[in-house]
């Protein structure tokens, strides 16, 4: 052996040896959460020994953040800060228990432990993030994000309620304000009736309002009068206040690739359970959005259980149970934004228009952008970036490879063509909520199989627009099979059990085909009302092999509509039994 | 010459040249703003072409950025963005016209011209900026921030007021919301008289209200009713409606050094005018806070004229003029964080209280603190920090060199010792404003030189204290001279011309000796109100070669008080003439 060889060796030795040193510390290195101050159960404040904590897991690349059984407490005062802007909900500069900012390789295991939050502090933001794992805990507020009153009386220019001590209220300056033990005020938005015996929305029940200052009058501790004329409730059912902002989401999910939540129980939160952005790879099992049971609280979260905007790799959610949330079980979509003026052949100046989509910065030097025309979504053109200069969280300049088609106008809408999801949504249960179920635009396979849905509007809705919400969507190959459609449409937000929404303007049906490629099979629709499916501009749906049943569960309604509505579609195959 | 010489001399040759070539092409290097695409007085946006006009200041190194005279209008939607942290004004993300961040060697020159602001937009932002000057322009808003009505009838229960064209509104669920032509709210706090023919606050009035909900109908178009009872108004006075919050202060000067503004006409913003922190020699030659004289507007802006926070070097104000804006002149001080616990021997958690310093990070490795006790504002300790720990934009925790002193105890407050900033302010008119004239508050050598000052509170103010405030201040030499006291203390803000108002707790101040080394020195005091002098707590006050004329341009009022109230002090020496 000469000495090259022998240099060569040792320094091989030596790699190997480190590498060696570093798979056995690894798999012995877990983090105790009670190694930094962390008290279950006396009600102090975790926050602190959880930020300690992640700086020792990213010191020591811990393999696992461990907290033995027990009830842990966060409040916003020493948590971490970061100004975070979260798709569909509202950006701010938040406070925050877990940030896991650049972390890799961590899983955080609450071994059944109960995460209690005081205020408007956000659970859990991962931010660039790669290989995390969530599990075994759930997260409760000891105030929640909206309130919810007993109705008590109703008469025609008034309704009494009654707020438990779980909702601190008072009133101001003859209106209602709802606050906590510190006095901070839980700005509300709408409020909505919900059926206390059912514990789902009232049957056809109407949002109300979307302003905060309901005149009020207390009548007696807890007893307050809304003198708001022509309330339609029902003694006994509940009011919900929702919450005024989406500042608290659950888990925020950034610009991280593969993450895994699993045995997360989401009592609460003050937006959106599980909203993840930009990511790759997202996998959901035993994740429960309900209500916690000792509350007696009828609303479990604020906003949407799950949500996922561009998104790429896959999103795997099983055995899930999401009720009673204050918005749809799930949202998969990528973001249009509009083309507001062209600056040159190659350069254009576009707009993320939706006010909680400030902030997406998803054009990037090098990605392919899909140009199209807004009243129909279709897609006319596609083009590489070249160089991007932001403005600000709305306006950002685009400069592309090659000149932009002659047919651009001011107007349409650009979308990144960087990969969609594949997407299994299996043995969930959704149901109780407001307005839809799953609402998929995803154009990479969707298999949505073994579900269970009851919900107020449509259980599946096929959306996308580029004028209202600009979310871009339109399935190319969506499967959706042994699923049980349970009584849905007892609410307002829906006109058959699978619908299209796409937002095409009316005069571009005819000849946009933003949806196309889906199978409905197999699947049992138990229908007090006969509308089964409602699509417009779709390409290729089949529909076989379901077994329908009648319900005499609700009121009897709409008996005379067609069961299957379909306008402007191509290659439509309905199989009745 | 040998090799080694011969290219040492090529090396300083080439170096020798390039310096050449960049101090003649720095001489040249002046940006006109219309190659960027500004239009004077065609209502355009300016904003965009400032940010590509900076971007390329910043690449050629220029040494001007040039207007030429005319109308330039400042849009929020494409300026620049950053979440900012001003102290004594209010934190936000903040569009920005323009932004100066890490600039250096430039002078902005408006030529004479008119920068006029649409919405929410902070001005100018030095953020790390080095040898600044801001020269001949002047800044105004379309929609200003406060709202100005003229009251028309008082009665019992309501005051009908006028609300020109200049501020809309709406009654919004019969309450009083201010709005624009663009349907944004703008907020306000609380309600002031001022008397329209003197252009001042109104004799003793006193500020109304601090909700946004006052009752309020509309009578006729621009007539409104304030459904308030007992409000004490004159008819023909105005009610000025103040900002509810200071989230476009005009200039922000952040951690920069050598800044100057010359020939600046602040006709409004949305805060303060020029707020300095944490920076190193700023002078202010001719520049004037007013109303402008076009808008008939009694108002110039919502906050202080000026404020200087943790600064040091040199501050001078010359030939300034101060009127009309809703707030004191200037207040210059630094900042107390609260001591929260004691973590270690070494280790304390500190506090930045007041939600307007919340980000004031002043606390950094090897900088030396004050200890001292808040009821009392006594030193009593130094220690010098070793490493900081920011837990979020409130909380920070501190390790020391040294152990801290025993005496320590929580809720006392540490604050900085590294170098307070010289003052001189000199031919500086300052009058008709809300409260104070200025706020002095440097312990470094201060001198108040041949201004005019027609307040309607204290002219002269020695502040500070550890409890409310958090302001550091306590001067150690001071003087005062050839100023003019012109009818002070015409309103409810103060009861002397010259007065301590520190926070120090009344069991306190026997040994409290928190200002020192104050002359008053050949001064004029023109007064209808005995009251020259009120101080406590001070060691060190010579009153000599002072003039007092009798005035009778107002109520008499106090005529028993004492001209000179002087308590818990040392080495006073009053000499009258």
């Amino acid at each position: 052996m000469n000495t090259k060889t022998r240099v060569i060796n040792y320094i091989l030795s030596l790699l190997i040896g480190l590498n060696f040193i570093g798979i056995t510390e690894a798999k012995e290195k877990v983090v105790d959460i009670t190694a930094f101050g962390a008290n279950s159960g006396d009600g102090s404040d975790t926050a602190p020994a959880v930020c300690a904590a992640l700086e020792q897991c990213k010191k020591i690349r811990a393999r696992k953040l461990v907290f033995p059984k027990g009830r842990y407490d966060f409040r916003p005062d020493r948590a971490s800060e970061k100004y975070v802007y979260v798709s569909n909900n509202d950006e701010s500069l938040k406070r925050i228990a877990f940030l896991l900012s650049g972390i890799e390789n961590l899983e955080i295991d609450g071994q059944g432990s109960e995460f209690i939050f005081h205020g408007f502090i956000a659970p859990f933001v991962l931010d660039h993030a790669k290989n995390i794992t969530l599990k075994n805990f759930s997260m409760d507020w000891v105030r929640t994000f909206h309130s919810e009153g007993v109705i008590l009386d109703v008469k025609d220019d008034s309704v009494d309620v009654f707020f438990s001590e779980q909702f601190p209220y008072r009133i101001e300056n003859g209106t209602l304000v709802f606050t906590d033990s510190d006095r901070i005020v839980y700005p509300f938005g709408s409020w909505l009736e919900f059926d206390s015996r059912k514990r789902e929305t009232a049957y056809q029940a109407q949002d109300y309002g979307t302003r905060q200052n309901i005149q009020a009058q207390e009548i007696s501790k807890g007893r307050v009068r809304l003198m708001r004329p022509k309330l339609k409730a029902t003694v006994g059912n509940v009011f919900v206040f929702g919450a005024g902002h989406r500042l608290c989401p659950g888990i925020t999910i950034s610009d991280s690739i593969n993450t895994k939540i699993t045995g997360v129980n989401i009592y609460h939160c003050g937006g959106m359970g599980v909203i993840v952005q930009r990511s790759n790879n997202i996998e959901l099992d035993q994740v429960k959005v309900t209500p916690s049971l000792n509350s007696g609280r009828i609303l479990s979260i604020t906003a949407d259980a799950t949500h996922f905007v561009n998104c790429t790799g896959k999103i795997i959610m099983s055995n899930c149970l999401f009720e009673n949330q204050k918005d749809d079980a799930t949202n998969i979509h990528g973001i249009y934004a509009r083309i507001i003026k062209q600056l040159a052949p190659n350069e254009i100046e576009v707009k993320l228009v939706h006010p909680q989509q400030h902030g997406f910065d998803f054009i990037k030097p090098g990605i392919k952008l899909e140009l199209v025309h807004s009243p129909s979504i279709i897609t006319y053109g596609e083009a590489v970036v070249k160089s991007v200069l932001r403005l600000n969280k709305e306006f950002t300049r685009v400069v592309f490879k090659a000149d932009l088609p002659k047919e651009m106008v001011e107007g349409d809408a650009v979308a990144s063509l960087e990969g969609y999801p594949e997407v299994n949504i299996n043995h969930c249960i959704i149901r109780n909520n407001r307005a839809r179920g799953i609402l998929l635009g995803s154009r990479a396979k969707m298999v949505i199989e073994d579900n269970t849905f009851h919900t107020p509007g449509a259980a599946i809705l096929f959306e996308g627009d580029a004028r209202y919400w600009y979310e871009q969507a339109g399935v190319r190959d969506c499967i959706i099979r042994r699923n049980l459609f349970d009584n849905c449409n007892f609410g307002v937000w829906g006109n058959a059990c699978i619908q299209v929404g796409s937002g095409i303007e009316k005069s571009c049906q005819a000849i946009s085909r933003y949806n196309r490629g889906i199978v409905i099979d197999d699947n049992t629709f138990r229908i007090f009302d006969p509308r089964l499916l409602n699509i417009y501009s779709v390409d290729g749906l089949i529909f076989r092999n379901n077994k329908i049943e009648k319900s005499i569960d609700y009121p009897a309604q709409n008996q005379n509509a067609k069961p299957f509505e379909i306008n402007n579609c191509d290659n439509v195959k309905i199989e009745e039994k």
